[in-house]
Formats: structure tokens, C-alpha cells, sequence
């Protein structure tokens, strides 16, 4: 499965929930992390925000795909990726 | 075609690229816009946005599905979307 996941918290939780993505997903910009994924990974990945994450201010969103090829990624602007980018068409 | 766009901008462009991005997609949560779109009327979107942005320094991303049920969106935590919510699953 390969997986957008865009997360929208509190200033004082980004470098925590940005520091267990980045064991999950590569960062593709800002707020947002991409990459395949098993369902059981990606689990183990919302426990663990859910962990750090306050849910009456913070959110997460995750876009799921059962196949990488079924979404085209386009970046207009500055690319401040650090992988994955192999699919942009 | 169904997309999503996340915008990463200098915060003092943000009120003129939501504003621009609410007149063609439903706003999903910060900097997370998403709807089902032509491509001539995406093309009509990016145009006004690099007038706007600082391709310099801000980037766009734009995720493209041909249908917008190849695509499962969840939410963890708060809900801060305007619409288009009906296909969470």
C-alpha cells in the first residue's frame, strides 16, 4: 500500500511527530510524509502519534493507495523532498 | 480527475494562495486542499498560483488520481474539513 500522510499539530509536537514519520515515510514537504507501507506498519505508526498527538487540537490525514501507480505527484516550486520522487510524471 | 494539493508558502502568502485554492477545491486541513477537478481548470489553478508564489522558496504539491475512489482518506484526530468528507472510510 503506499500512503500520503499530512499532518496539521501543535508547533511544540512537530519535531517529535516528525521524528517517528521519518521511520515510517520518506518527508516530501513541510508537513507531509509518503511511501509504501503495510497496513500493520502503518498501524504501529498511528499508535505511535496517537501517543504524542493532543486529538482535540492535532491532526493527521492519510490519503491510502492500494498501488503506488495510481497517483501522480506534480511539484510546482522549490522541490524539498528527500526521496520517493521517482514517480513525479 | 480527483487531486490533492498541499501548499508549503511564506506565511505571508498564505491568505492570497487559500483564498485563490478555496475558488476551485474544498479545504481538508492547513495547508491540505482536495476535489474533483478538470485538468484544464488544474491548469487554470497552478497558473494563478505561480503568480503568486515564489517558486524560489514555496512549492505546491499536487497528488492526481484518475478516480477519486482509487484514493481512502482517514483522519486521526480532530476534523477540520469543510467538505467533501462523505468518502472516509
Amino acid at each position: 500500500m503506499f500512503v500520503v500522510l499530512v499532518y496539521d499539530v501543535n508547533v511544540k509536537r512537530i519535531p517529535h511527530v516528525h521524528k517517528v514519520c521519518r521511520r515510517y515515510l520518506y518527508w516530501v514537504q513541510n508537513s507531509v510524509f509518503e511511501g509504501e507501507i503495510t497496513e500493520e506498519k502503518l498501524k504501529e505508526l498511528v499508535k505511535e502519534l496517537r501517543k504524542i498527538i493532543d486529538e482535540e487540537e492535532d491532526s493527521l490525514i492519510i490519503f491510502k493507495f492500494r498501488f503506488k501507480n495510481m497517483v501522480r505527484r506534480t511539484i510546482v516550486g522549490k522541490d524539498k523532498s528527500d526521496g520517493g520522487s521517482d514517480y513525479i510524471v
